[in-house]
């Protein structure tokens, strides 16, 4: 079997280069990267069967979640989370131009343009900042426009050709994204999971219409068994307005008991109840 | 005194849709809108004193929070929040052209983009998406360009005197924002709030690090006095993955002794608790 990765395209972009670290963390013989041009497009791939795995962006330590993926999350079935893998992340600008002067105009993904926001302010008030569907997408612009410049990866900078006029232009030193592979529950045959010590279990629902007190409840079922949550994000369920799909990581395994039950009692007191099991965190240096 | 009610520029945006409906709520003799480039000036604005008030969105029933807002306001200092507005959101596609097959690019704020993307996808599957600061500000590329077009408010066509060339382009019909009316703890004689039978208390705090079961300390202490959190929000603190700020949205006036012991016991429990006050909330039909 060749093992079919979607992520974000075109090749170069950081979901790739997570796939690439990924499969290093592996020796999958044969396996073929699937770039798609929305991240929405690549859950929904593997959620379809077209792909066996999708790498999508979760959340970046400095710009937070990336609502596409829960929201695409929420609305696939029979999708479980394998591993999460922790990315640093060092953006560069690319141009034809080594004079700062005279670029005019800065593209990349919104997230990477947020995250380089105080160095563009700084180094390049004069220029207009232009949203692209991907941080590689953006290197189209410059190869066409001498006054455009890009925030991209090193690596998209050899893969396109393309020069790179500053390194490490991020804000914050310790930037990195956290993604998630991601796979239908029935598929068969994939490279093993990589255990580490850090055990995460997801999960989103949403809550029964006009109950006050419905997320108080829910939270009770996780604090009367001490189970910590690392994180809670809530997303709009599209339906009224302080209506809200909440998506939880616990740090506990889903094969313990004690979610057993309360997951059990999540079931009675939510409307809709999605569980995306559980996965070991790996960081990659 | 004249107020001043900061709101994100230039003339024409939601935000001041939301600061005239604020206005006309009351009968404020003397007001002078202000508007600023960015979210994150309004705010500051207000904050150092430039501003009496500021109106920003806090949150899209479709998109959304503006993760913007929530940063700017952990970062400022004594802010208090003193009304919240929920505005209704209908958007018009603005270009020169009547004929869509001519429309190359579209421009709006990313949550309009964001909010009208089916739509788009279906009318104007060629065309290019492209970020800007605010929906006014993308009219600007509609009055120099014949082939773009906008996605504004009906009220930013007419103040701009360009043609709508199809109106509810939005994809959820009922799409709203909710904006927070911002001030400073401190400043005396602004309009009275006005009261509605729907009051909230926000407030956001950090976590100490490395502490596990620090985050369900703080939602038991909501549990064990039955206040429901209607939206708990989590923001990158910027520091290291897996550390955030919670935002949290509860449903009780910060009057009531419940309340109080909450806050004093979330004292010891968080590192930085910041508390921005009760407000009612207002429907704007």
């Amino acid at each position: 079997m060749t093992l079919s990765i979607a992520h974000l395209g075109p090749p170069g972009t950081y979901a790739e280069q997570a796939a690439l670290a990924y499969l290093d963390l592996h020796s999958t013989p044969s396996t073929t990267l699937r770039p798609y041009a929305s991240i929405a497009r690549t859950i929904q791939s593997t959620a379809q069967g077209e792909t066996h795995l999708t790498i999508a962006p979760i959340e970046n330590s400095i710009e937070g979640s990336v609502a596409t993926t829960l929201d695409t999350l929420w609305q696939c079935s029979d999708l479980q989370i394998r591993q999460a893998l922790v990315l640093p992340i060092r953006h560069v600008l690319i141009a034809q131009t080594p004079n700062l002067q005279k670029i005019k105009a800065v593209y990349s993904h919104p997230q990477a343009l947020g995250q380089c926001q105080r160095w563009l302010a700084t180094n390049l008030p004069q220029t207009t900042a232009i949203a692209t569907n991907s941080t590689t997408e953006a290197l189209q612009y410059v190869q066409a426009d001498p006054s455009a410049a890009a925030i991209s990866s090193e690596r998209a900078a050899q893969l396109y050709e393309l020069p790179i006029v500053q390194r490490t232009i991020q804000d914050h030193p310790d930037n990195c994204t956290r993604f998630w592979v991601i796979n239908q529950q029935k598929t068969a045959d994939l490279p093993p999971v990589i255990e580490t010590d850090q055990t995460y279990t997801s999960l989103a629902f949403s809550l029964p219409a006009n109950q006050p007190g419905a997320l108080l409840k829910t939270l009770q079922i996780f604090a009367e068994r001490s189970i910590n949550l690392s994180r809670i994000e809530s997303r709009p369920s599209r339906r009224s307005m302080g209506d809200y799909v909440f998506f939880i990581d616990a740090e506990i395994s889903a094969e313990q008991t004690t979610f057993h039950s309360a997951l059990e009692q999540l079931q009675a007191s939510t409307e809709v109840l999605k569980s995306f099991g559980s996965y070991p965190l790996v960081t990659i240096s």
